[in-house]
């Protein structure tokens, strides 16, 4: 039988938790050994029914644990910075939920850390790139049959928006997604982007300016552009529509059953990202556990992560500026080339 | 400028009234010379508007004038033998609404009379031959591209029945439809039919079994089914799935605006014949008014309406016996070869 | 029997041509009573099998011929001016063939002539409008079923273009039509237009940088693009994604048979702008000979030719300068309001 | 950590080879003990990497093997009988491989042993019931929001056949599986089959008559029919339209990426059954092994599998003599009810 790898999940919130049932009931080779939140009580709560897992109030305690092999990482951004420098340390495969850190300069730390380490133990969790359509994308940009990609058209709508959902989270919770997305397609960075604020919907929270039109430039000059809208109501819908110089492919279209009925044809819209990534999550996970198994992490990396906090920085200065806003990289680690 | 067809219409209810505007206001080259009808009132209804035009009630009145030029018979079915062996005497081209005649005898007098006459001056109204599509997926079966046909499925669905729709007629009005479709589309003569009850919907008037699954049989062994559903509710749907030795093509798809609205993706059914095959009907009366002119009547003729009379004879005692019933048809005159 | 109107077409190039054969052969109530074109050969090509049609060399002639009852101007653009006010003399009815001139000062020229006469006699050639799909989404923009409209995405693609099509013809020839298409679904005047240039195809002319992005707001914030890809190769696609407060819309999907065969699924792309607006332009030549019959002229307005011509000349000086670029029009006359 | 259910695989052929990477890569809370195969070069390659797992080619050695928890049989069917009474024996769980048994005599041997061990101990592997639509269409007919089911049309073509395919081969090989869908979306016995032959393709193997047309009634009178179709060259399809009183629900349709190029608009057919239903059988092992875990077998089980093989074999009577065949079964045992 082979070793199964024992991971600690650190934060067990809606992410955390999804994380840990993925983990626990649909993956092969992984088992749950510890949960980590400040809330005992959820903490306890997550390992509910797992046997063997431990509930701890303190990451470094998951850290210091020999019973420990691996870390999902699932808090919210703004701590994601400590743990992984601690958890780099300790040179166990890292998992780490998007995004990074919250910015450009603290997510360079972790770049030049794990650099300095010389080997790749984080992966960041844009989990599209383990999507099926999206593989298929980029694989057609990158087998040329429908020449070069010259424009990228990313829809992006949610039904909502949680309590505490900011202008800027626009940006930095759900644009990031496409940042990444447009770097996954094209292979290329991101060099400018642009925002337009036009008519906004009645049904966004005060202080969202909603829906937005974002305008992306990549290296080799593809141009993007994003609608991001929050509190579209009518469902989730993610789609890209990539225009090639011998075709057009659009990714992201309705499915499921077709119905016909009381003079309307069509089907039901994904409700959620659950619904619509759901597969890809657990695509993604089983790829990270195969890899660690394996000492082999790949996926999205932490230099993956740093440029898409530099962009989601471009971003929110643009937003506030209406102005293009140049994205400013510093020189890529031979460590992710 | 070119002479204008002068067009009596006789009989000016919901399909001749249809045909009335139609040749008033969107068909080149005609006119409407004269309508009939034994309602003096709905007749003079009918022309309203319509410069020139004057109103009758009796149908041998229209084809003693010297004003008219064509015939356009849009009686109910059991009217149309009289006055079709009338227009042949008079020898001018006729536009005759399915059925040609209500049974196969009475449409075979009409075909040996045309034969008699030596030239083709009946046209049936079987518009599907005028979609699009329709002649698609036949250019599709003459054309080898996909190899044989070997399969044909055909789905009739009406969102409800007039008044007096009696079980019959979901042979004689509905499938008769799909039995001039599949020989449309194959290019032979439908040889036997049989038809399968199961269980019903309670949306049907007294008298009606519906669904019916009607099986068909041609010359060469291509199957066809047609699901005949006429209280279906929903809205109006005429599709043919076609199976061939290296594809399948599928006809009668849904279409037009896409919405996602409340958790649904979709658009419109459409909710009749008007609007599915609207086009089609202007395109085939545009066709006969233009053949007319030229004295070269085409379209589906009295042959046809003879031959597809057979078929709604054997299938209405298939759906009375549950039996396999075998169609005969007389030999064909070379007029139709 | 109904008068019927007696066009004379001016041009009898491709549009002209076109125009000549639909007002034959498919458009009630109207006759064509002469052609104009300085190409004699042409004009004696474009009459032939047409009784009563004269060609002629001057569109004077025309003008001047009392078997004239209306004009259809097919000839290039820059010769529109001179036509118009001659026919505005005349006080017949004008159908004119988009741009309504080239520029915003001459079309303005037209619409102060037109108002001067106190009368509409201009309608200009944007068919869209009277394709089936674009007047339903503007009945939903209309109607509020799905809220406040917020955004447009816009597609054009063309397989190529003609020799001699040139960079500014992108905006002037066919981003024009998408100008009057937003101006259609929203009812407001748009206020700036911005271009960006990417990454180009290798398959465009030397001179015109393809595809371009335009990026255009309207009087309430309505943010609207669109691609304009005009070497497209794959085929003709004109398509339009509309964003409301409670739904997505879109337009201008493919359709047509289903066809799986070869490991694909799928039908034909429309070839090009024929096959797409056919029927929009029958259905917009016979509004305009009903309501020329009526001396009621409706459709796109001299107004929606000099506000267009207002929008391209923004256009163009936005592809030049990258920058966003107002769109200034003079107060409207009340003649269309 | 939980208790790791140690599964015996019987057969290391396709199928079984397909099992033993889906239980070691992808399956949570398994593990593959043993694989059996008379090959002993193939079992010895089947558990190639996979630590702790023993080859061996008898069966009753996994039987006898104290490190063995459950059962998944992917023999030939000819063998299934003799291993699953001795694996009733044994009372442990099993996943059997469809068909139970060849015919239904033998299958209601099974079901027979099974009532008398008085515990559901074996299912049987028809994976469409763990597609996400087959699911939904079920529900959707339990759940009678579009009132009655009233028809079912169900297609299922392969792009061709291994060597050695029979003509019987189309109904218990291929048709098998829908025999039990229209069982599972009915909830229903089917209570007769017919089958007719019409025009066939050249491209089947001598022997078989493809495709056949194959029509079934259920116990309450859904008329259900299968166009089999098993050479049809262009890819894999399954699909079904479901007739309600209200509505009209069709699954199975293509979707994946949508790419407009070279004139046609379109996608990628599924080639084979592992890509349409892949997650499928991810998803029936999984709910296989968590229930057996937990003692608690569900899914298809032996009376599904014994009544199927009834319908089987009424099918390929039906094949051969062209009548309408009974489907006779006996009593069900209460344990299955």
């Amino acid at each position: 039988m082979s070793p199964t790898l024992r991971v600690a999940v650190i934060g067990a919130g809606r992410m955390g938790a999804d994380h840990i049932q993925r983990l626990h009931h649909r993956i092969s080779g992984a088992e749950v050994a510890a949960v980590v939140d400040i809330d005992e009580a959820r903490a306890n709560a997550a390992i509910a029914g797992i046997e063997g897992a431990v509930a701890l109030t303190d990451a470094q305690a998951a850290l210091d644990s020999p019973d420990v092999d691996a870390l999902l990482i699932a808090t919210p951004g703004f701590l994601h910075h400590d743990i992984l420098l601690k958890a780099l340390e300790r040179d166990i495969p890292i998992l780490c939920e998007k995004p990074l850190t919250p910015d450009a300069a603290s997510s360079w730390e972790i770049v030049q850390a794990e650099a300095k380490l010389g080997r790749k133990r984080i992966q960041v969790g844009f989990m599209r790139r383990y999507d099926a359509e999206y593989a298929q994308l980029r694989a057609l940009v990158a087998g040329g049959e429908l020449g070069e990609l010259l424009m990228l058209h990313h829809q992006h709508r949610n039904p909502d928006t949680p309590a505490g959902f900011t202008n800027e989270m626009l940006i930095n919770d759900s644009v990031v997604h496409e940042f990444d997305a447009i770097r996954f397609f094209t292979n290329e960075e991101i060099t400018s982007v642009q925002v337009r604020l036009g008519k906004a919907t009645k049904n966004a929270p005060a202080g969202q300016h909603d829906p937005q039109h974002v305008l992306i430039e990549t290296e080799s000059g593809v141009l993007a552009d994003v609608e991001i809208y929050v509190n579209a109501l009518f469902g989730y819908e993610v789609a890209t529509q990539a225009s090639f110089e011998t075709g057009i492919v659009s990714i992201g279209n309705d499915s499921g059953p077709y119905v016909r009925t009381a003079g309307k044809w069509g089907g039901n819209v994904t409700p959620g990202f659950e619904e619509r990534f759901g597969a890809a999550y657990d695509t993604e996970i089983q790829a990270w556990v195969d890899a660690a198994a394996k000492g082999e992490l790949g996926g999205p990396s932490a230099w993956d992560g740093y440029a898409t906090a530099a962009c989601c920085e471009a971003g929110v200065e643009a937003q506030r500026t209406g102005q293009k806003v140049a994205v400013k990289l510093n020189a890529k680690p031979s460590l992710y080339s």
